[in-house]
């Protein structure tokens, strides 16, 4: 026997050399500490379990797999407890104060008589709580008297893709496509479920499975049997299948002559389109749509509003439960103008002309999910409006794949500002969860960053990202430190040293690619090489998809002037907001060249000039990737060889980039400030003209 | 110790509850039949390797993987045998008449001593020797008296990888690209090694990374640095990595006014710049150039001719053992031509011109990678030029990843064609192999079909495209169905019953695709809608990237005349063959349709008229993906569960498109036969109208 069990371990080694990382958060190897899984072992003795519904099947599978890895036990089920103890209830009802504490999606887990019990009103809240209590006990909390209570603060908590149905994502650095629509609906890859299950690992109930720049396709019979196919995958885990809508669609796939959102036909076709999905997908969760933005078509182009054609497509779903998601990233290409005041501008004078069942889904910032902006002017200003909150899970602005950003922070930043919509303490979260405003639908987006890369995200820690969002959708008061404290622990090692390292890592990670990249309120939502250092570029079809137009560098300074001065964005903030950002002396830094037009000679809070805190910001940061790579190596016993390597790899990519970002900030705006870089730090090794070559490479076909 | 090994087990379970394909074959699964486990047990009780070059390190790592997962033992390795029995030998060097017999690439592995002995004259054949063992217990096969001997062919046996910088693959149905260039040269994916494995243990010897459509950026230090990377993983398995280029690159790179491949400067840019590769790369393998083809720049740019191009490259890399190889698929855009002689007509004159080191690359048909083509008459047309030969795994024409196409029968068809160039016998293997014509350079190269699914090809069988190209490149006598046997039992099943089930599959799948696809000498090179049916397609850019202009559908028959009637590219060809190909009456229905336009109503050699031939034909085969989908369940049992299902999905999509086409094709074709579909079968359910629309849903972004 002994022999075998050599044999069987070896066996093992062999094909488990390696963490692919495919398995996310969900991890679920054995416990080692034999006592712990002993006393958990003596809690999950047997996994009681009534009712049949596929989301409950859900819970107790993934209740099953999760015992059978961290105990090393198969665990029984059983119809119900019956007099037993020392085993896990699934039980969906409530009653007494969790009848009025839990909302429909909620959970409460507590040891009562002898057993585990995760109470929910809906088998998907039953489900939830299964997904926390193995949380628990991955992370090795004690669960003798276990006692949580939890409810959602958000309803609709969803990832947006951007892929495209030929196999490619839209700023997607993990590979292809998640869904293989040319092997759909026949095909159902095996990541699609463990996609759903992480997902409601995590409470997501929501996926828009197609880019925002949608393809008329996706509405064809032949692409809604796919979706279906998809939809039929998530419903045992309580998520909800949409759609990214082509507003054109009614010429494209109808034949109409107009897709103008008042004319009968195109409101018919719209209800018959909108009958017909719900013949594929019952339980479709409804419309996201992009509309006059950035060449998309849209109810403008008939002379028609935002409301028009939001309200249009909420006639068409009304006999449905489901909702009408519309974007208000909206910007005209007014070379006088300012984007940053854009959708506030065209959004406010709709507020309350929305038909309930829309949601405007606003992005953080003003600009394009910037490496630091100030939150949008539009939340707080549209209180009769259920506004949504688009974040950007997918490092478009943040280094793709190869730079370590964890985005919690990112998150939270925005959601704990305070617009003073309503006095303060009027936080964006408030808006968001609909307590301010009382907004009957609340919804939290992240423009996800999965792909087809076997490790979901490319860079393994980018998984933090999506696992982050997921919790912060549930709830907005988790701590970004909590949060990694959580994922490290459940994905990459639970030795304590190690956590503490990795979750330095994470947790300084945003403000080092910040100061690096665009430091002290600088943005760069320039085209051309979209993600290299580019600050000359000056020519595009439109001035507000150049970098000038929002550096603004010139011989006396830096920023964009936002005060009433110059373009008076910040008087779409509510005074108090204003207040602590109108003025140059005391505007923090973070947003000082967003709203501040500042001479490099200007004396700043920290002693320095711009010109030399630029300097500082952009040398120090390049060197702090040196410390995210010692803190690395230093987690490095704790870790599997494999996966530190490769992040190894890409943290030595960055600090090559790091560097690349510092120089052509340098060289560039060197030109207008005309100053040397301060001592300590030495002159850039290359000039403006090598960088520039350097980035021109990715011009190339 | 029980309870222990039962956690094991059930661990081993949940961590390798499926086969997702990842390991291709080179599965290395224990062995269930003990006595042949300790059969081999006993003839391989330790490796003995004298030597530690990085190629014998990859051999000796191989072995011992491969070892200690069929027979679940550790195999210990020592400097020499020594006078012990009972192992495996790898050693450098032979003598005898193995010295006359093996080329430089070639192994014996021979019982001798007591011992298995793998020789080769260098570390790559003790690499290919040792791969070949681990196939004969990988298969089942005694070693007792062991005794094979065995050189490749083909010197240069390549794959072309059609990637893009930007991650996608041209004609890639498997994920994105294999490469992670952003990610490159510091994060080293552990794909890379076992994509090297897996090349190597079929002797394959070169891989071209990038896209013959070639990004300039791939010559800039930048992209070289990464290139050297994956060079630095391909070098221990015997693998030389080439790149295709860009021919206006001297502009485009260089800043120079032309790229005029007689301009000084031009030559000199070249000559530095493979230096400079050489400096990254030091065993480089050569180019591979797409010049004034399909709209690439080239020499006619500038009046000057492909030989003036090749051989400017050539001169460059004079200084190396680098080739330079050249592609012959180039067609002018002519109205009144036949593209299918646009190779031979531009190439032909040039044989004897090119330098020793170029290669001429020509595809295995005239046109393009169809699903059934005559073979070039390039071939045997050069006699003083080396040409190499350029099939597709990539099923471009063959169903993309949903669709079944063994393509063995693909490669042998036309390499066992005969050329008659220096009598009968003359086949293109022996045009290929170098026998008939002397060449000294000779080349096998396949279009890639691997992407970064995890199962790296899509569709789980298409794996076998890739074995069945690498094998067949080593040793082109090999039979389809002794390569579809050696697959299937290393990468299935080794159930002789499932085996038969699979084999019959492979072997029947590519004829089933061309008579619904392209039945009896029907082509489909059309643009437009790539992979769908589109036999009305009469608009493009060019003439010949429509579907009319291959088909030519009128009321008096269907096909492209081809004899001296017609375009007379069947001149193109030597009397022999011709006379097999030049009569109506007797021309193999195969190639009927390529070299005739033949009346409806002519009665063929099946007692059929053209039309209910073609008809039964299309629905024969449509049903015969049903009985492809039989054999599949038949085999079932013997298959691991996930793997089964992918593939049965598939199928499903197989038989729902061969439906599509033979509908496209009968609709589209009855409209000039003017005839009704002979019974049995039924005509279409759908109109043609019906069939567009279905189409044109692909047309949409």
């Amino acid at each position: 026997m002994n022999r075998l069990l050599l044999i069987g371990l070896l066996l093992l080694t062999h094909l488990t050399f390696a963490d692919d990382g495919y398995r996310l958060w969900l991890k679920y190897d054995r416990l080692t500490d034999a006592t712990v899984r002993s006393g958990y072992a003596r809690s999950a003795q047997f996994i009681a379990v009534s009712g049949s519904s596929p989301v409950l099947k859900s819970a107790t599978n993934e209740l099953q797999l999760g015992l059978q890895g961290l105990l090393g036990t198969t665990v029984p089920t059983l119809p119900s407890a019956g007099t037993r103890q020392g085993g896990i209830v699934l039980t969906v009802g409530v009653s007494g104060a969790d009848a009025n504490e839990l909302n429909e999606e909620g959970y409460r887990i507590v040891k009562r008589q002898g057993n585990i019990l995760v109470m929910g009103k809906t088998d998907v809240g039953v489900l939830y709580g299964t997904f926390a209590l193995l949380r628990q006990l991955q992370t090795g909390q004690s669960v003798d008297a276990i006692n949580l209570v939890s409810s959602p603060k958000v309803k609709l908590r969803m990832l947006n893709h951007w892929d495209n149905p030929n196999g490619t994502i839209e700023r997607g650095y993990a590979g292809g496509s998640l869904w293989k629509w040319s092997e759909l609906p026949e095909t159902i890859d095996p990541r699609y479920k463990d996609y759903a299950r992480a997902n409601a690992s995590l409470g997501i109930n929501g996926t828009v499975v197609n880019n925002v720049n949608a393809s008329a396709r996706m509405l064809t019979g032949e692409y809604l049997q796919k979706v279906a196919a998809l939809a039929g995958v998530m419903r045992p885990y309580g998520i909800k299948v949409y759609l990214s809508v082509y507003f054109a669609a009614p010429k494209t796939l109808g034949g109409l002559k107009t897709s103008d959102p008042l004319d009968p036909e195109v409101r018919k076709w719209w209800t018959d389109k909108t009958a017909e999905i719900h013949r594929y997908i019952p339980d479709f969760g409804g419309f996201l749509v992009k509309a006059n933005s950035e060449g998309e078509p849209g109810p403008q182009d008939y002379g028609r509003t935002h409301v028009d054609g939001a309200n249009m497509l909420a006639a068409a779903m009304k006999p449905f439960p489901g909702v009408v998601i519309w974007r208000a990233f909206v910007y005209k290409a007014d070379p006088t103008g300012d984007r940053f005041k854009a959708a506030y501008e065209e959004f406010t004078p709709f507020d309350g002309q929305f038909d309930p069942k829309v949601i405007v889904q606003v992005k953080n910032g003003p600009i394009d999910f910037q490496p630091r902006e100030p939150f949008s002017p539009l939340f707080g200003a549209m209180p009769k409006t259920p506004l949504g909150i688009e974040f950007q899970l997918t490092q478009e602005y943040l280094g793709f794949a190869t730079h370590l950003v964890y985005e919690a922070p990112v998150f939270k930043e925005c959601l704990e500002s305070d617009t003073y919509a309503a006095g303060k303490g009027s936080t964006v979260a408030r808006v968001i969860d609909g307590s301010l405003h009382g907004y009957s639908q609340t919804l939290m987006a992240g423009v996800a960053n999965t792909g087809s890369d076997r490790n979901w995200t490319g860079n393994p820690l980018a998984q933090a990202n999506w696992y982050a969002f997921g919790r912060i959708a549930w709830d907005h008061t988790l701590t970004s430190a909590a949060i990694a404290d959580e994922w490290v622990n459940m994905t990459l090692t639970r030795q304590p040293q190690a956590v503490s390292h990795v979750r330095a890592m994470l947790l300084r990670s945003r403000d080092i690619y910040v100061d690096y990249n665009a430091p002290i309120g600088l943005s760069r939502p320039w085209t051309g090489v979209h993600f290299a250092p580019e600050p000359w570029q000056n020519k595009s079809p439109r001035p507000d998809w150049t970098a000038v137009y929002y550096h603004r560098a010139d011989s006396v300074g830096l920023g964009f002037d936002r005060t009433a001065t110059g373009s008076n964005a910040l008087a779409q903030y509510r005074p108090e907001v204003r207040r602590q950002w109108e003025n140059v002396d005391n505007c923090p830094l973070p947003y000082l060249l967003w709203f501040h037009h500042v001479p490099w000679t200007k004396q700043l809070s920290t002693g320095r000039t711009l010109w030399d805190e630029l300097c500082t910001r952009f040398y120090t940061s390049a060197d702090s990737v040196r410390w995210l790579q010692q803190e690395w190596t230093l987690a490095k016993p704790a870790l599997d060889p494999v996966l530190y390597t490769d992040v190894a790899g890409r943290l030595a990519t960055q600090h090559r980039e790091a560097i690349w970002w510092r120089d052509a900030w340098v060289l560039y705006l060197q030109e207008f400030a005309k100053k040397p870089v301060p001592k300590p730090f030495k002159q850039p090794e290359q000039t403006l003209d090598d960088v520039k070559k350097s980035v021109d490479i990715y011009l190339l076909r």
